[in-house]
């Protein structure tokens, strides 16, 4: 069945959750009336699809705004997306509410995904709606479409490449430990981690560019230094990171000057949702061009080398990293 | 992340799920080793999408066999793709375990999609896997292909055609009565009517032919009552069914023998998983060279009408049908 689950939640709100996700429904929806979607992909195009699942209690807090979780859900997924050099196109949505979650609430999620499909031109095609007696469960297929061969993968990083990242790095980790209770910064660093926490920002528009310049690339939802090294070992490399050139947000920077032990949580924190990846030095000029015409601050931070991962400080020594999102090296 | 979350499973555990399900995973997965995965429409086909979630407690029971459980969300997308008339490819797969599942469990859980995989020949794409504090839900995008523009849908129902269903009615519905303790019956309709309701028998091969044969069609989860009328609301028809002619198993049969009231949970209980569709009364000789082809019971049950649906006994008197998965009338 294509519409929510009417036995789980009743006759009056099933109807009532049937026209707030039937107003999110694109054409290959069907208007959410039909037990499945349509989907024609353009010619020369090959599908991307991914599918991330989030829950109450993990990836976000049970008083978190509806419509953040939301906009969350969807965006871990358009990170994918984005990493992948892909163009975001619609998707699909299943949810388990748990006891907590009622109409009002179901309401402010809906708006915050009409919100995210009008910032990003995607439809919603189908789905199900479903209640649990525990945590709230909610999972997305993100379908995304690229030139027919050009999805840029993990593997592909050369030797002598040049390594960026787009975005900040560290804010929605530093942010997790605000909401938790574990930092405190001056107003207002600690609402904008808190918010980044929230609400990833992926680089959507500079995502539909990639294909075009990137060798490989990862979405850097584990950390900085686990996703650097899945790429890298995918692509059978190594790579050498300059730690100054990371790009900080103010709010991360405050963070650090309070407790430089956050570099810690900053390279191995996650949650980031920003896209590292490696391209030809000789195309430099053309990333930078890229990065100017999407808005999307993309930032060198190192190059690719023959093996071994190495993060350098300003005097290009290498520096120690222990976590377990490093657990690698 | 096209892989299990490290974070929520820890590392030992984390590597052993992901050899686990990189087994399951197709090229267009690529081993399950990227951000997303890759899927190259056929020339000339439209995708047909649906993702339907289950959870323990709600839609099978804590103890039910691991390999059933993952056959079970499986089938009842592989249902709704059938009853679109498109051919199933492949599928993504989001797990939420809850604390109860450890290793064991899921290995036995990916033998169930592995044998499943091999009968419907169809591979896995990607999805993450968490943890939560909760009952386990587990959600499945379903994606298959249809001859583009030949999905078919709930609507295209015209007045004279035959309305036939797949399978048999009931055996599922009566089954979550016997696994709940409700109904007790002679061994083997007991365990026979349980299996059913435990593992769905969706047509399959039928689907790959019905997109040349229907006007309109519509999975049958909701029960078969509830699901006509929604292709009958969707169609602007209605119908007249003949309850004698509703294909019935023989353990469905003798729970019917034993208690006559148990006539409403067959029309109205849902969890059929067969395909309810209508076809121009001239191609009635081609329905049945379908059926004997791909070995699936198509049943012809009535036909559309003008306006109500009614269901008829053997002098041809209406029916009434009470309850509320026949609540549109």
């Amino acid at each position: 069945m294509a519409g929510p689950d009417e036995s789980a939640v009743g006759p009056g709100e099933f109807e009532l959750i049937e026209r707030l996700f039937a107003k999110l429904a694109g054409p290959g929806g069907l208007s959410l009336k039909d037990d499945a979607a349509i989907l024609k992909p353009r010619s020369g195009c090959d599908l991307v699809l991914t599918k991330d699942a989030i829950a109450e209690g993990r990836h976000y807090l049970p008083d978190d705004p509806p419509g953040d979780i939301a906009r969350k859900l969807l965006r871990v997924n358009l990170s994918d997306l984005a990493a992948k050099g892909a163009r975001p196109r619609a998707y699909l949505l299943s949810c388990a509410w748990g006891p907590g979650i009622d109409v009002g609430w179901i309401e402010a999620f809906c708006a915050g995904l009409a919100e995210d499909q009008a910032a990003y031109h995607i439809e919603l095609l189908g789905g199900d709606t479903i209640r649990v007696d525990g945590p709230t469960v909610l999972s997305l297929t993100a379908i995304g479409e690229v030139a027919a061969g050009q999805m840029v993968r993990r593997a592909g990083a050369r030797i002598g490449d040049d390594v960026y990242v787009t975005g900040t790095i560290g804010d929605a980790a530093l942010g997790l430990l605000v909401t938790t209770g574990a930092l405190a910064l001056a107003s207002p660093a600690n609402e904008a981690l808190v918010q980044r926490y929230r609400v990833p920002e992926p680089p959507v528009s500079f995502g539909a560019i990639l294909a075009d310049l990137a060798h490989a690339s990862v979405d850097v939802s584990d950390g900085l230094l686990a996703d650097l090294t899945h790429m890298c070992e995918a692509s059978g490399v190594g790579a050498e990171i300059e730690q100054d050139a990371i790009p900080l947000s103010p709010f991360v920077q405050e963070g650090l000057r309070q407790s430089p032990d956050l570099w810690e949580r900053v390279l191995c924190g996650g949650d980031d949702y920003q896209t590292l990846f490696t391209a030809s030095a000789d195309r430099a000029a053309e990333v930078i061009a890229a990065a100017r015409k999407t808005a999307i601050q993309v930032t060198k931070i190192g190059r690719v080398a023959a093996e071994k991962i190495n993060l350098l400080d300003d005097s290009g020594n290498p520096v120690i990293v222990s976590r377990e999102g490093f657990r690698h090296f």
